[in-house]
């Protein structure tokens, strides 16, 4: 009896929130590696904002996902069998797994990842592409230095979270914006940023004047809209703004909301940068063995929120977009 | 007799477009300079979009103009009398002289020019703080290399004209926005840009996909709204957006329009960079040799829209708004 495996392929693409039609739940025979492949069973995926883009139409920074493809994700497995000469079963590996069960890919474009440093979800997080993310974003692009102010928006999110811890690591001030008492408290009292924004029930651009008096040095945006235009009127000269995402707008159907105040990037001489963590991927090694560090010295806190399994993908990956998720997002697989 | 001084001074902040009214054309004497001072007779003044900017109130790039002061604008003129050692009567000098016939200034705030390399009015153009704009803007922050694509919008303007010619001199294709026929002949066949659209008749998204199928390297925006979002969806990988300037939107009451097409930073890894003049002054003297090494050479082309006299200054201002003029705009004051 061959053994079958679940997915959930492409089936229209969406206007606005995602619904579960958007997708088809099925099954196939698993097929066997070939030369230099492996075959992986999926533990863990990833559940991210960039999920949403993936899923329409045209020019993007990576391919869109077809009608009728298994859908793109991030995930977490447990080789089962390789004919690749760099793995073995019994391995876990990080890679671009999909939304199904098993997955048959070349061994090449799989990461081996140490069990024993950190969970698993962990790989999907803070020591995974989004925390690549929050580390190439804020250092490279964003050229935090110490003594500056440091501002991000989903600051309880995957990458903003670490963006912040990254901050006070570098010796900057660290404040969020997050939604909601429970984040920003998280923010503040487990994460140790210096002071957090309650977009939900505070003025933003009022606080961001009284928690950064000398102006936003680096402002890392991961939702865009109101934010980032409140961001925008409290920049110090030369402030860096780095573009990550803008999950308020993923689902507009009414189209993006510009940033309107713009301008403040000419009166403070200052820059917006967009940035794709795929294009630092030789720098990956280098970025993860330092990260895994401040990991291990508990100087990088993480926090995940595990739901499951596989077959409520399109309710869990919603969970995103109102907010309502406290962590790094991560499906159990099995 | 005491000589007396026209003069323009603010009288009110503008709400959207200026008028008579926001200044008081009044009269005083003329005052003698003090020790290090000179007397100046203004010639030429420059009119200028960021202007309207210095009449608002509130933080901006350099302090707004206040009620009663009189009008800022950089001129060229004459100097009458000197007790600064580096001048002396008959000089031409460059300077921020304001909307009046007889400035008293400190001397070391002026520039000593020379009025037989050419015409006085260049001095407030080509080889004045436009062409400066344009120098540092494309090169330094632009950071155009040989055999890339510039887009400037604006193109036939002050600035734009010295952006797409300096393009041309570094071996990049120039591709010029404009208003209307006339300045798009110009552009081209006078100023040897490679193409030229017509905002006023043509789909600027369509032009530019066809007149830059490698993507956009530089734009050079000097308008921002509608054209800065097609110019958004036009960009090459890694592309810099240098922000001049917005004339599209200074006169408005509605609030700004922000590029709703931003996220294309994203994608395309690209960024934006809002640029102001004076942060380059310790390098005018190089930027200027060079500058009157293409001049004398033929290699920049210049045009001046001068008008006249003083007493015309709110009327001849609003022709900046309207797209009416064409050339850098001067104000003959005597």
């Amino acid at each position: 009896m061959t053994a079958m495996n679940h997915q959930f392929r492409l089936a229209a693409r969406p206007a606005g929130m995602p619904k579960r039609s958007d997708w088809n739940y099925v099954e196939e025979a698993i097929r066997e590696p070939g030369d230099n492949e492996v075959l992986v069973r999926t533990l863990y995926l990833s559940l991210d904002p960039a999920m949403r883009g993936w899923m329409n139409e045209g020019k993007s920074y990576i391919r869109p996902v077809q009608i009728g493809e298994v859908m793109r994700a991030g995930g977490v497995g447990e080789v089962i069998a390789s004919k690749h000469p760099g793995l073995a079963p019994g391995d876990h590996v990080q890679g671009t797994l999909g939304v199904q069960q098993f997955a048959t890919l070349e061994g090449k474009s799989l990461t081996k990842i140490d069990a024993k440093l950190a969970p698993l979800p962990v790989y999907l997080g803070t020591l995974g592409m989004p925390g690549l993310t929050a580390y190439f974003g804020l250092l490279d692009v964003g050229q935090a230095q110490p003594g500056q102010t440091v501002v991000v928006s989903a600051a309880a999110g995957a990458v903003g979270s670490v963006v912040g811890q990254i901050a006070k690591i570098k010796g900057c001030r660290a404040v969020g914006i997050a939604g909601g008492a429970a984040k920003c408290s998280y923010v503040v009292d487990e994460l140790g940023f210096d002071a957090a924004i309650d977009y939900k029930s505070q003025d933003v651009k009022k606080e961001l004047r009284q928690h950064c008096p000398q102006g936003i040095d680096v402002f890392f945006d991961n939702v865009g809209g109101d934010i980032l235009d409140a961001a925008l009127t409290q920049l110090a000269r030369h402030a860096r703004i780095v573009i990550c995402g803008a999950i308020s707008q993923y689902n507009s159907t009414t189209g993006v909301k510009g940033p309107a105040n713009y301008l403040s990037l000419l009166v403070n001489r200052a820059s917006m940068r967009g940035m794709v963590v795929f294009d630092y991927a030789e720098r990956y090694p280098q970025a993860m063995r330092e990260m895994a560090g401040w990991y291990a010295d508990r100087k990088l806190k993480t926090r995940e929120d595990v739901v499951g399994g596989l077959e409520t993908f399109p309710d869990a990956l919603l969970k995103l977009f109102s907010g309502e998720n406290f962590g790094k997002l991560v499906l159990k697989v099995t």
